[in-house]
């Protein structure tokens, strides 16, 4: 393997705001030539597929304004912290979101959605043992609960209805995961 | 379906870099109170998943900045702009960054790597009948270019060993695919 590493120089805030929180770096390039590299801080996600016993999967229809539509998506939210550990965040937000909490999680790995522009990493988990409650939205969080069977969501995957990249992932591995059980 | 729609009442420009374009948005929540949206805008992006004849998949190595380490990835990079062909974006990471050409391209879908941040849209396509040429990487890009069979990537990716979105879905799709011809 060639090394490949770019090395930090420095740094130059650009940008705190709510959502995004833009760093521009000087780096060294692998040849030693010098470069820069804009990027967005990120506190990490964590991610949800709740299936419940009858089998069905709570989802997610939500408005995604920089798409200008509305999307289906499994639960998910920011750490609150860079070190929350991401299954409290990835408990939090199933039970703020669709009052559902669970039993049992399975860890589906981690997924990196942006690699050239966040330094983001969602932790995604498989909920089982699922009961159901009331939901409790931050200010300003408007969405739709919605119940779909894994057959019918790994369609909606493969035909590319659903679109989201957490969610696709977290359909295909957890029907892998429970084919094989 | 309840009203989940926002709408824009008015843009600012926050930064325009080489990567990052940050705009803020202020904006009509579904309940007709106002907020605030910050967004970077994206031209979109293509990936391939190149299969050789002899099975093996064309993957890059490539050191990524925002996460300080490298990471296995399908080629993939930028439109041009945003009215480029996805198909036409594709053939030109692939040759660009590999060497190789292919005869057949399969749709595999788009992807939404950072639904709340980034409005960029991956476009992914499996590519076959490869011919292998020379690279002809970007100034100031640097890579690897490794082999696998699909069934190695597949176990990367169950393991959690692969951890980029766009990577984890082309070769979950593209083996569903391919086991069902």
């Amino acid at each position: 393997m060639s090394n490949l590493i770019e090395k930090q120089i420095s740094r130059e805030e650009i940008f705190k705001g709510v959502a995004l929180h833009v760093v521009r770096d000087r780096i060294i390039l692998p040849d030693g030539s010098e470069s820069v590299r804009e990027i967005s801080l990120h506190n990490g996600a964590a991610a949800v597929i709740p299936i419940l016993d009858d089998g069905r999967v709570i989802m997610e229809r939500q408005f995604r304004y920089a798409h200008g539509r509305v999307m289906l998506e499994i639960p998910a939210g920011k750490l609150d912290t860079p070190d929350e550990p991401p299954l409290e965040g990835a408990k939090r937000e199933l039970r703020e979101e669709t009052g559902a909490a669970a039993d049992r999680y399975t860890y589906l790995g981690s997924i990196v959605p942006s690699p050239a522009l966040i330094n983001e990493v969602i932790h995604v988990y498989m909920a089982e043992g699922i009961s159901l409650g009331e939901s409790h939205l931050d200010s300003g969080e408007f969405l739709d609960v919605e119940y779909y069977t894994l057959d019918e969501l790994y369609g909606m995957v493969m035909s590319g209805e659903i679109t989201d990249a957490k969610t696709q992932i977290a359909i295909l591995k957890a029907r892998e995961i429970l084919k094989n059980r």
